[in-house]
């Protein structure tokens, strides 16, 4: 297999270019100057509030990872997983950690920036605020890529061609890069929404100040919650559903039928979409007078160039790779345009230029009832289509991949894993347009604390304005993606548990085992994966209890981080009032509020509150497992994949259209800043942050986390289950 | 089978039995007076509004009936369905509409005499509220065993013998009942909550004016509202699912080895469970001067007391019915025992008294967005433990009910049927107390616009809390029970689907006509099971998509029924804001506004929005069917009665614990009436309003109509679907 081993190269190479590109592009941004002292201060508070969070929350997670770690080298110990395994967990942690950080960093270096060059013009702001989301989103594939490439080789070395312990182990690795994924986004979703709500609540709402303003004692912790919610937290997330997509596919390319070409495939796949990425990201530049829509569609040149120039290659790439399997090329199509679907519809609901989010804004007039119950509405109903393409999706990419041949199920269920593949491909032009909001975001809150002027703020506006536009469109690509890969992961699941059973059924009888591995395997495989799937029918009640607890698993995890973020911003809230009422001449702007108290309530609240929600991730499929046998764990995985899916689709479009419904009055409809429906909004946006920026794209990780881990323990839950 | 012949004879007569009993007590509420002509006005408003709305919400549905209807005979002239399965629909749907109309009548005429009698005393409130709720209970559970025992015998005379036939006719005419339900519940829920949050908005928040002010124009609507949504919607919906779930398991029973005992267990324990129903009613009496906990203890020793009988005497029934079955009455109390557990949780995540309903208090002294996030999050807590007694309830009742006997797969379905039933089994006292809840919320509404003075209105209100509590107890019940029926049906879907499955193979094969049919069935039988659950499971694409599609549609109907709620109450709004304006003297209380208008407003609102959800039950299962084969019926079914379920307790709860945290605020908490954690739990409550009384509780019927809209279409998606 010369051919695959030679375009597997393309991966690290093209993960490589995208990281020293990176480089290019920091070093860009780093030209613009921060501004005056009194906004270099301002940045290098938030920066160094954001730096010390992400420390004490990679601490706290590093104990956690350690206990994981001593369980992993125990079950390795006793031969349930391979020896690699514990590392491998550990380095996925460690590089999605790495991704969050280094997007961080360079948010935090670029929101002064942005804002200094938006002064000259709204075209410089967007420059470098793009620039800095190109920095992460080419991170976060670049490293994925190498992460990949390394553990793949190093795998395929050690191993010498025992795929099947090379694709369990990368699938250990990228459940370590779940699992801190999800700390970092339950912990910076918690940190960046208590802030956020609290400095709102007090500071808009009550005192009757603006958005950002210096003497909001919670101005600098809502700040420092961009970065460590939306910036490090989206990293981190994002990292893990690339490196999950793409591991995913390739092991389910071992039982394709296509050889190592199968795994091959998808990693192949993945560098010549960093390729066509770093394209996009040269499309994406205007004229200095550019208006708000022109710099709209120059975001969508990048993104589509990218998506143009994958659809090419992809054709030839499949063409020389696996030149039978055509199908396979219309499924990742078919991934593609569902992606791309998905996220129109995602800005159907969530822009104020169309009906949904208008009506929302309608309903502020009769109070933040109302806005709350046509927002949960327009959340509801945004989840229907979606469902629908990402089932379609399913059905074509499952049964076009296996256009031309005859019917091959583990095909077809590769053909979905690439769909997944497809769908993300592009990731890195993609997230690039998404990071990019929260740093125009910051921006506009340094130029506001800065004093920088009413025109400055005005630019940032228009582009955090944009930033919500392409936000809502990033998370319809996660939310689909991650709903593919949950179910490719869930294949994989049922595919590594029928081998497992079938190689205890080989230790059990002597006969057999005369018969040599293979033989043994070929003849007793069949068997074992009739009787697996006879108990996972809709009917087993097993596996019915399975799908009602993965069902309630969404509504729990929601409940835990909504009332997280409820808690702490009561408390953030207590706190503000506190300053408020003992700090002297602070409404005045004569003395300074106290920001550091702030930063520390939100950072403790988040680093304890956290926990149980991961650990859930980790307890529920082994508990599962144990006591009601693999079969119910099937269907745990496939009630929380369903349930999570369409719980993240509506708290996301929720959240984007209560938002914008505010923004929207902002702009100055019904009654404009100030009046009672703009206090209905602000309720209604308020309800929509934790749905949005916590709750909801934690969803994404759990799902698939939740199948990594019965990956990693199926091995054990088998054979020490209590039902069989 | 004499013994089961003379013991099905008790369902009848147990029916016939508490058909009169209402007509006792209706005569005994009668010989109260309904006070001064200024109150007996206000309650001819409300009672003719009520029955204008009702006439009105049945003709339209009729119309819709009557396609119904067309479609079932042209199945019927193919061939697809029995020729009596037109006629049964009809009576389903005219029995169900009958048993709301009943208790709606009996409820408007029940408010104004509670009130008078509550002037008296607090028990004499109680004793007419509660023997008017007991008309309610009694003539769902009465109504519906004639409905069953008609049919039953007159089918099983006509057929003479083949009781596959008397069944599926049977659940026609339980989709006629649930079909109608869902039009009640649908079109109630949306005209009560859209009077009660327009009046209350506007009313409440705006005006300042007190709940029930004759001042405000829609104060009207919104008692008319209660009797039609809450009264009405919510017997015709308790009608469908205790029908439903007796119907289900007598289905089922024909296939649990048990010959037709199977089919007569079920009826014959709905009977028994409304002997004990009526002996509870006498339990609930309390002395003159009783305090308000009293009274709650009174009603609970009434619904204990009938558990405590239904206990005693299933087990005697099963040891004369299927002595060697003793696991079906284990079976059977772990449905009773679920229903109390859940019914128990449901309590405490909705009272007061407790932690939950506290805290969202507490929330709202930081404004209206952190009520709702909390009550979101207590609401999505809230699914958590009752999904795990269900679960635990699914796992026992199949286990125990197969023990002492070999395994028994169709026997284990069987048990969670009758765990359906046995929760349901004491349904006369349970509604009884639950059905009370709206006629004191009435008396209260007629005490306040008929001014009888402050004393009596205390102790309405004293009345409405109990009713409060009760009412959350009973929606656990109708959820739980609701859960597992649709589980049952789904069973029933698979075990009719295989059975014309075989029928096909039989009928195309000329080999196998030559053996009889018996014999023939029994060769074929094994082997089309076998395929059918080969396609049924987790893995299948069609099936997956199945689920997903299922799961999405209880958001699509939340999103619907929420929306109409919203447009509804908005144009309420409008309305009401109207006449303050322009109707001279009104605030002033020397004009009197116009209540018609208001009342014209909700049945228009009510009778356009309640059509397209409905249709989206009859039309997904067949929908689906035809295009993806009946596998993913299958997951259709399974999907949305898991994601239903889930979402109808989330709903209940919120909008239950929102209600409570308004009510212990106006007790005096954080400010009492008026302050601004008042003013925000007033828009928690709002929220919670459609959540829990109108899409709420139409889950419970959406996930049954589904699975028997799937069953009467069975043949006819087998005959004609394009995936086999």
């Amino acid at each position: 297999m010369p051919m695959g081993q030679n375009l597997l190269l393309l991966a690290p190479s093209a993960a490589v270019l995208a990281l020293l590109f990176t480089r290019y592009l920091a070093a860009r941004v780093a030209r613009f100057s921060e501004g005056p002292p009194n906004v270099v201060e301002i940045a290098e508070a938030v920066r160094q509030g954001a730096s010390a969070y992400l420390r004490r929350q990679y601490t706290t997670v590093a104990g956690i990872f350690a206990v994981m770690l001593v369980v992993l080298l125990l079950l390795s110990r006793f031969g349930y997983v391979s020896v690699w395994t514990p590392l491998a967990f550990l380095s996925g942690g460690f590089f999605s950690a790495l991704a969050g950080f280094i997007g961080m960093k360079q948010a935090t270096n670029s929101a002064a920036r942005t804002a200094m060059a938006a002064k000259e013009s709204l075209n410089g702001g967007l420059q470098v605020a793009f620039s800095a989301g190109a920095v992460m989103g080419l991170t976060v594939v670049g490293l994925g890529l190498v992460h990949i490439s390394f553990w793949y080789y190093f795998l395929s070395w050690f191993y010498q061609g025992d795929t099947a312990v090379v694709m369990t182990t990368l699938l250990t690795s990228s459940m370590g890069a779940s699992f801190l994924a999800l700390f970092a986004r339950v912990g910076g979703g918690i940190f960046t929404k208590a802030a956020d709500v609290g400095a709102d609540l007090v500071g808009k709402v009550e005192a009757g100040i603006p958005e950002d303003d210096p003497r909001n004692p919670a101005v600098i912790a809502d700040n420092v919650g961009d970065n460590v919610g939306d910036v490090a937290g989206m990293g981190a997330d994002l990292y893990e559903s690339y490196v999950g997509a793409i591991i995913a596919a390739a092991s389910l390319g071992l039982s394709a039928g296509l050889g190592l070409k199968g795994t091959v495939l998808p990693i192949v796949l993945a560098g010549v979409g960093v390729l066509c990425s770093i394209a996009g990201t040269f499309a994406v530049r205007v004229g200095e007078t550019a208006s708000q829509g022109a710099l709209l569609a120059a975001l969508r040149r990048g993104v589509y160039l990218a998506a143009g120039l994958i659809v090419v290659l992809t054709y030839f790439l499949i063409q020389v790779l696996v030149p039978g399997h055509l199908g396979l090329y219309w499924a990742i199509l078919a991934g593609l345009v569902a992606g791309i679907i998905i996220s129109l519809v995602s800005e159907y609901y969530t822009s104020s230029e169309y009906k949904p989010t208008k009506d929302i804004a309608d309903s502020a007039q009769t109070g933040p009832a109302t806005v709350v119950i046509s927002g949960l509405s327009v959340g509801m109903l945004s989840t229907a289509v979606p469902t629908l393409v990402v089932g379609i999706a399913i059905l074509a990419s499952y049964y076009l991949s296996q256009l031309g041949g005859p019917a091959n199920f583990d095909l077809g269920l590769y053909g979905i894993a690439l769909a997944a593949v497809g769908m993300l491909s592009t990731l890195g032009i993609t997230l690039a347009t998404d990071a990019y909001g929260p740093v125009a975001d910051n921006a506009g809150g340094i130029a506001e604390m800065g004093g920088l002027g009413k025109e400055v703020r005005e630019r940032t506006d228009a582009l955090d304005a944009l930033g919500n536009t392409t936000a809502a469109t990033g998370k319809g690509f996660a939310i689909a993606s991650a709903g593919l890969t949950a179910l490719a992961l869930l294949a994989a699941f049922r595919d590594q548990v029928a081998k497992a059973m079938a190689d205890q059924v080989i230790a059990r009888d002597g006969a057999l085992a005369t018969l040599g591995k293979a033989a043994a395997f070929q003849k007793v495989y069949p068997g074992v994966v009739a009787s697996l799937d006879a108990k996972v029918t809709l009917l087993n009640p097993q596996t019915l209890v399975g799908l009602l607890l993965g069902a309630v698993l969404p509504f729990l995890f929601g409940a835990l981080t909504m009332g997280a973020v409820g808690r702490a911003a009561q408390k953030i809230v207590e706190e503000v009032r506190r300053q408020f009422r003992e700090i002297p001449g602070l409404m005045e702007g004569k003395a300074k509020p106290d920001y550091r108290r702030s930063v520390d309530i939100c950072t403790r609240a988040a680093l304890r509150e956290m926990v149980v929600p991961a650990l859930l991730a980790v307890v529920m499929p082994i508990g599962v497992g144990l006591l009601l046998g693999v079969n119910a764990v099937l269907g745990l995985l496939a009630g929380a994949t369903i349930s999570g899916f369409i719980m993240a689709l509506m708290m996301a479009n929720s959240g984007g259209a209560w938002d914008n419904a505010k923004k929207y009055i902002e702009g100055g409809v019904h009654g404009g800043k100030g009046s009672a429906a703009h206090k209905a909004a602000v309720a209604g946006d308020t309800v929509g942050d934790p749905f949005k920026d916590t709750s909801g794209p934690s969803l994404n990780i759990l799902i698939k986390l939740l199948s990594m881990v019965a990956l990693a323990f199926s091995s054990f839950i088998l054979a020490n289950t209590l039902f069989r």
